[in-house]
C-alpha cells in the first residue's frame, strides 16, 4: 500500500510517499515558510527531477492540499487519485507518558495529543495542526500518529528521574522522555542485521548526530538512557542548542542579560550550540571548513562536540555494563568522517578502534568502519525515520482491515 | 609552625589549627548560627573532649574573635599566645581565572577578589567577609587564601566551554571552574602514595561524595575535567542541589510555579537533589535507612545517585583514554559502603571490581577495596582539604621570610 508520511514543523511540512511492499520512496518533498511570504513547495518524484512551487500557503490544510494536488500532477506526480492512499502516518514529537506505540487517529486521541500540549509546547501544537490538516484534505484515510518518545518508554527510572523534588515530576511530569525515537530504533536494528546477532544479546550505543543530536544505549532493543530529557535541548551540544550546561548558568545569563523566560527559551534553543561557540555557522560543513583554514572557535565547536560525544559513548557502556557496537548517524553521522573519527579518538581503553581508510570513504552509506581488531563494532547506518513511520502505519493499518474485514460485494 | 585554617560560610566559621611539622590538628571546630539567635561555637582539642559555647555572635568579626580567645583557654586551648599563630589559610570558594595557586592576602588581592563576588555571589561575599575579620583579629600575622576553583585550572578548553554563544565566556566568565579543588588533589595524591605509583603516569578518577559532591578526572596528577561547573550546582546529584538537569526545566518549573530568579534557584540549589527526590531527608545515612525499611523514593534518590556516578567513572576514564583507580572520599564516599558498592556496580567490563568485605569493613579509614582481579584500583581515602590548604600556607609563609628574611638581632 502507498503511505503519506509526514512531519510539521511550526512553518514547515516534510513529507514522503512510501510504497509499503518495496519500502521505496515514491515522492519526497517538503513546504516551508508557510504563513510567510515566499512559501515554497519542494518535491522530488523518485524517477523524475526535483521541482520547485511557489504559491500563497497560508497555513497547513493549504500545505497538504498543496502536497497532495503535486502527488497527483500529470508532471510531477506518482499516483493517479487521491484514493490510492491507503493512510498517512504522522510523526509527533511527544507522547509523554500516555503514549508508548503509534495509534489510530481519534477524536478521542486528538483530546489526548491536546494535553500534552503543555509538556511539547514548542512542538506538539504544530503535529497537531498537520494531523487536522490531513484529516480535512483526506478525510477518508486512517490517520496514525507515531511518537518520538515512544522508543524511549521502556527506560528505567533511575534514568528517566530527575534530582529535583518529586512532587514537580507527579505534577507536570518533568522527567527524561527523549526523542529521535524512530532514529535510535532504525539504526539499533540494522545494526543487529549487519552484526547478524540477534538484537536481544546486544548493547549498543547509537548517536544520532544531526542538527538536533542525541544518543541512546540501546540493550536488548530497549532504549534503556538517552541524551535528550524533558525536551529536546539536554545532552549532546547541537546546531543551535547549547545541551548540558550548568542550570545555575541560565539564571545567571538572565539575570545579567536581563532575560525573560522567552528570550531564555530562544538563548539556548536558537543561539547556542555550534553556531553560538563558533560563531561561524551552526552547518557543521561550513564549521569542518573554517577549521581546516584555522579559525579556533570553529576548532574548539568540534573539540567540544567530539569530546562530550566521547563522553556520553563511554557513560552508555556504564548504563549498559558493557558494549558491542557504536552506531553513527543522521546529517553528520553520515557524513562526517571527521567526526566520527573524533569520536572514536582515545577509546582503545574501551576496545574501541575504527579503520581509517573504511572512515574516510564513507559518506551517507551502510558500512562498518572498525578496525578489524576493534572489539566494539563501529557502524555508519543512514537512518530512515519515514520508513519505522510507514511500517508501524501499515501494521496498524492491516491491523484495523482484520478486525472490520469490507463487507462482500462492495 | 601553627597555621589557624579557616572556612567561612554564610552563618558560619569552621577552622583548625593545624601544626604544620606534624600535620595534625591541635583543635578544630565550628562557629554556627553566625548573627541568628542560638550562635555556638563547637571546639575541639586533640587532647580533650569537644566543648560547646554560646554567645552573642552578630558577625564574623565576633566569631572569629571566639575562635582564637578558646584556642587560647586555660582549659579547653592549645597554645598560649596569638602570635604562636604563625599564619591563617582561607578557603576561597571562587579563584575564577585569575587565581591559579594559592597567594598572600594583600590590599591589592582584596580587590582582586571582591571583583569575583559577581562570578560566586552564593559564595565569595562569605570567604572575603573571613578575610578582613581574620586580618582585624590579628592583624600581624600572614593571611593566605585558597582556592577550590584552582586544582582544575589546566582543564582544556574542550572540557571547560559550554555551548552557548562564545561571546558570553568573553564578557562574564561563563565557564566550567570545578570545585573541591583541594580534596580532589589531596585524595589523587594519596591514591598516587598508596598505588606506589608517580602520579604522573596515572589516571584516576576522585569521588567527593559529601553534602556537595562532585568527581574530577586526575590524568598525570592534573584535573583534565570536573563535574562541578560555572557553580557547584552542576554535575552529580547532592544533599539538595539537583545537579545535572535538562535546562529547559528550570524555564518551565519557573513558567508553571511563577518562580523569579532568586526561587528559583533556591529551589534548584536547597530543596532538590537527594532531599527533594527522596523526601525523606538530606542525609544519606536515613535515606539508607528509610530505603532499608522499604521507601521507594529512598531507594529511587539512591538508585540515581549512584547511576549517575557510575556513568560518570566511566565518562571521565573516555576524557583520559583509561583508568588506573577510582578514589571513594568525603562523608558518603568514606562512610557508606552500601553507595560504594552500588557506584561499582556492573562495570567489570572496563575492570572495576570492589572486594565486598573490604568495602563492607571500610569506615572512615584509607583501604584498597579492589578485589584482587580487579585491573582497575578502587581506594577510600579519607580527605584532608584543611592540610592542604596548611601545606600550602607554610610553603607560602616559608617563602616570604626566606624573601624577607628579619634583620639580625631584631
Amino acid at each position: 500500500m502507498k503511505l503519506l508520511i509526514i512531519n510539521c514543523g511550526s512553518s514547515s511540512v516534510k513529507y514522503q510517499l512510501i510504497d509499503s511492499e518495496t519500502e521505496k520512496a515514491l515522492a519526497k518533498g517538503s513546504v516551508s515558510r508557510i504563513g510567510m511570504a515566499g512559501a515554497v513547495l519542494n518535491h522530488k518524484p523518485h524517477d523524475r527531477p526535483e521541482v520547485q512551487v511557489s504559491g500563497e500557503i497560508l497555513d497547513h490544510i493549504v500545505a497538504i492540499q498543496y502536497v497532495v494536488s503535486i502527488l497527483m500532477s500529470e508532471n510531477h506526480g506518482v499516483i493517479k487519485d487521491k484514493s490510492e492512499i491507503a493512510a498517512v502516518g504522522h510523526r509527533v514529537v511527544h507522547g509523554g507518558e500516555t503514549f508508548t506505540a503509534p495509534v489510530l487517529v481519534t477524536p478521542d486521541l486528538m483530546q489526548e495529543l491536546r494535553k500534552l500540549i503543555e509538556l511539547a509546547p514548542l512542538h506538539n501544537p504544530h503535529n497537531i495542526r498537520g494531523i487536522n490538516a490531513a484529516m480535512e484534505t483526506l478525510p477518508d484515510v486512517p490517520q496514525v500518529a507515531m511518537f518520538d518518545t515512544a522508543f524511549h518508554h521502556k527506560m528505567p527510572p533511575h534514568a528517566y528521574i530527575y534530582g529535583i523534588p518529586y512532587v514537580l515530576y507527579k505534577r507536570y511530569g518533568i522527567r527524561r522522555y527523549g526523542f529521535h525515537g524512530m532514529s535510535h530504533r532504525f539504526v539499533s536494528d540494522r545494526a543487529a542485521a549487519i552484526l547478524k546477532r540477534p538484537i536481544e544479546e546486544l548493547k549498543i550505543v547509537t548517536c544520532h548526530l544531526g542538527s538536533g543530536a542525541s544518543m541512546a544505549a540501546v540493550k536488548g532493543g530497549v532504549s534503556v538512557d538517552t541524551s535528550m530529557g524533558f525536551t529536546p535541548l539536554e545532552g549532546l551540544m547541537m546546531s543551535t542548542r547549547s545541551g548540558d550546561i550548568d542550570p545555575a548558568i541560565i539564571l545567571h545569563i538572565m539575570a545579567r542579560e536581563e532575560l525573560n523566560l522567552h528570550e531564555a527559551n530562544t538563548l539556548l534553543n536558537k543561539h547556542s550550540g555550534l553556531a553560538g561557540l563558533s560563531g561561524v555557522s551552526s552547518d557543521m560543513r561550513d564549521i569542518e571548513s573554517a577549521a581546516e583554514e584555522g579559525n579556533n572557535n570553529a576548532r574548539l565547536a568540534i573539540d567540544v562536540h567530539c569530546y562530550r560525544i566521547r563522553k556520553y559513548i563511554a557513560a552508555y557502556a556504564a548504563a549498559m555494563g558493557g558494549l558491542d557496537a557504536v552506531v553513527f548517524t543522521a546529517g553528520i553521522g553520515e557524513n562526517s568522517p571527521t567526526v566520527r573519527a573524533r569520536c572514536c579518538e582515545d577509546m582503545e581503553w574501551m576496545g574501541i578502534r575504527i579503520d581509517e581508510a573504511a572512515n574516510s570513504d564513507c559518506i551517507a552509506i551502510e558500512r562498518n568502519i572498525s578496525a578489524s581488531d576493534s572489539r566494539v563494532q563501529v557502524l555508519v547506518v543512514p537512518t530512515n525515520e519515514e520508513l519505522v513511520i510507514a511500517r508501524e502505519t501499515a501494521r496498524i493499518v492491516e491491523s484495523i482491515s482484520e478486525e472490520h474485514p469490507e463487507p462482500a460485494g462492495t
